[in-house]
């Protein structure tokens, strides 16, 4: 079914308003949650409302945090973000970085002490109305195993990148640096559904195709998740592998929070997030740029398709599409997740919601 | 067989000298050269030496560029490499981005209209000596496919990221971004040997194993290597497609040079590279920075293998062992190699070299 994006968006706010959330940081929490589910992304959207309203209830995320500058100069700046939120440590980080940016042409952006912050596309977006290219990391509970290693000592790491275009719609790059997110591993076992051989391992680091063993097995830190390129070597396994230890080095290392397999060890999750903004002007015309940009795009999806395939997708074509669609006909949300927010509303503001169901169009 | 360091280096640079190339240039081109062979490299050493002397022979690559500063404000520069050898734009680039970032905290240079410029890892090593982290990528030659294409027309692009570390060897990730290099498709090619399936597709998108053909193909833009990830989008091919356009988007079009398809279009390469370096003490203390590194590089390395596997690798580790034994025993160079170089310095220099061969061992 679809429900009504205005009416979900103030459910959401008044849940985390009422557990404690400072208005504008509600909105903000609330924002990227939806987002994800306008661009599709449903496993990162609404459906882990009540992780967020968990979070805070447990103590693990503090919604009234004294977010600090710790370091800075006129580029760069470390943030502790005092167990906030992550979205709203994110949102900080990011808006830190675009003023950076605006000063010197360059902004970077640490954020230490921080929680899950959602989608890391919506953080790289918020370059895209100033002509700004945005980047976002974040470490991630340890999922994914090393190549030729079968404990969990990584996380799904994700980057994006997004890019500025002119009558195109803008590149956003948002992925797991592993084979898959642990989200679509709970599809599949929701659906008991196997999984593709290629996607995780058991404790002996054999493949498992077994979603709930799977699962199971996170609990214990026994077997994970495959890097991007797979098991072993030959299909570039050790890259993915390398990505995913990068981006924990670049949010986790640098600034000075948990990594590896210490994120949600402790009594806070302790993530940490990097952001960056880089003005496009400082190196050349913006315009001339995104001229580049849109041609660009228009090769790569006028090139020759494999026998079959229809259409070549450039990134965040489809979350686009999507988004008009949602925007226009309504949030897509599954039975379950309704039901939750459904219970969620009850017992956080003790009353029943009014979504506005459109109709049973998934 | 293995050669003398000293002695190829010796020739080599003098065989760039003889060529118009000056001294300090000609030291740089040979030590990028020299220092794929030692790290184990093959691909990116001294056996692609015929492909830079045809280049400047050709006029593709210019032995005497004027490189000059096109634009720059206290973090950021934007160079025009004038057609230089990659590896003297790469390396003036990324010593710009370390001084930036020794006044900043943060550098970023873009090197336009440059050449082929080796291995990329190079470039981010440079920033070690800091306890900078160093970041270098660079567009090339239209070879991999886009997720659900058939047509070539991304490349290879590579990212390379070095981190400083402790008493652990630096954390130095050097990578394609497709499943595997073309250099590893001709070793493939030169041993008869099939491939595996899944590394790269024929001109309509059918899996290819043939390595004779898929090299045929490329040079009539028909079939290519698949992005990491692999075919499709199950085990995640859109985010290597992702991760090599991204890196075109930052090396090719934010500089201005060619870009996709359209590298090695006119009478030059017209590359572009992208390099960042950051201080990581503008941060948090270095020293501790690499105390946390030593600890979580020993976590992975400690971590529980897979069953049948005995180590798990951290980036750069196996080469750096490589470099080692080579330093101590010399450069392993094979026989084909071997008799170009030959060959090469009758032409340049009108003598035979003396290389110093040790022994047979490869």
């Amino acid at each position: 079914m679809r429900v009504d994006e205005k009416a979900l968006r103030e459910l959401c706010e008044k849940i985390f308003f009422k557990l404690g959330v400072k208005g504008e940081d509600a909105n903000t929490v609330t924002d990227v949650l939806v987002e994800a589910d306008l661009r599709g992304i449903s496993s990162h959207g609404v459906a882990r409302l009540k992780r967020y309203v968990d979070g805070i209830r447990c103590g693990k995320m503090n919604p009234k945090p004294k977010m600090k500058v710790v370091r800075e100069n006129p580029v760069m700046a470390l943030i502790d973000a005092d167990n906030a939120l992550g979205q709203v440590a994110g949102v900080f980080g990011m808006k830190k970085a675009i003023e950076k940016a605006k000063d010197m042409g360059v902004g970077i952006v640490s954020v230490a002490h921080s929680n899950h912050y959602g989608i890391a596309g919506y953080y790289s977006m918020m370059a895209l109305k100033y002509d700004f290219i945005g980047i976002s990391m974040t470490n991630s509970a340890p999922l994914v195993i090393p190549t030729f290693g079968s404990e969990p000592i990584l996380g799904t790491n994700p980057l994006s990148i997004a890019i500025p275009t002119g009558s195109q719609a803008p590149v956003v790059l948002d992925m797991a640096t592993s084979v898959v997110t642990r989200g679509k591993i709970e599809v599949y076992a929701r659906m008991d559904r196997k999984l593709p051989e290629g996607w995780a391992v058991g404790e002996e680091g054999e493949i498992e195709t077994n979603p709930s063993i799977l699962l199971k097995g996170f609990l214990e830190r026994k077997g994970g998740i495959l890097p991007l390129g797979g098991e072993g070597e030959t299909f570039g396994g050790h890259k993915g592998y390398g990505l995913s230890f990068i981006i924990d080095i670049l949010a986790g290392v640098l600034s000075g929070s948990a990594f590896g397999k210490h994120t949600y060890e402790s009594r806070y999750p302790d993530l940490g997030h990097f952001f960056c903004a880089v003005d496009i002007s400082c190196f050349r015309d913006a315009s001339e740029f995104k001229r580049d940009m849109d041609r660009y795009i228009q090769e790569i999806k006028s090139s020759k398709k494999a026998s079959e395939e229809k259409r070549i997708y450039v990134h965040g074509e489809k979350e686009f599409e999507n988004k008009e669609r949602n925007q226009r006909e309504g949030i897509p949300l599954d039975e379950k997740t309704l039901q939750m927010i459904k219970k969620l509303s009850q017992e956080v503001l003790g009353s029943s919601p009014d979504l506005n169901i459109r109709s049973n169009d998934q």
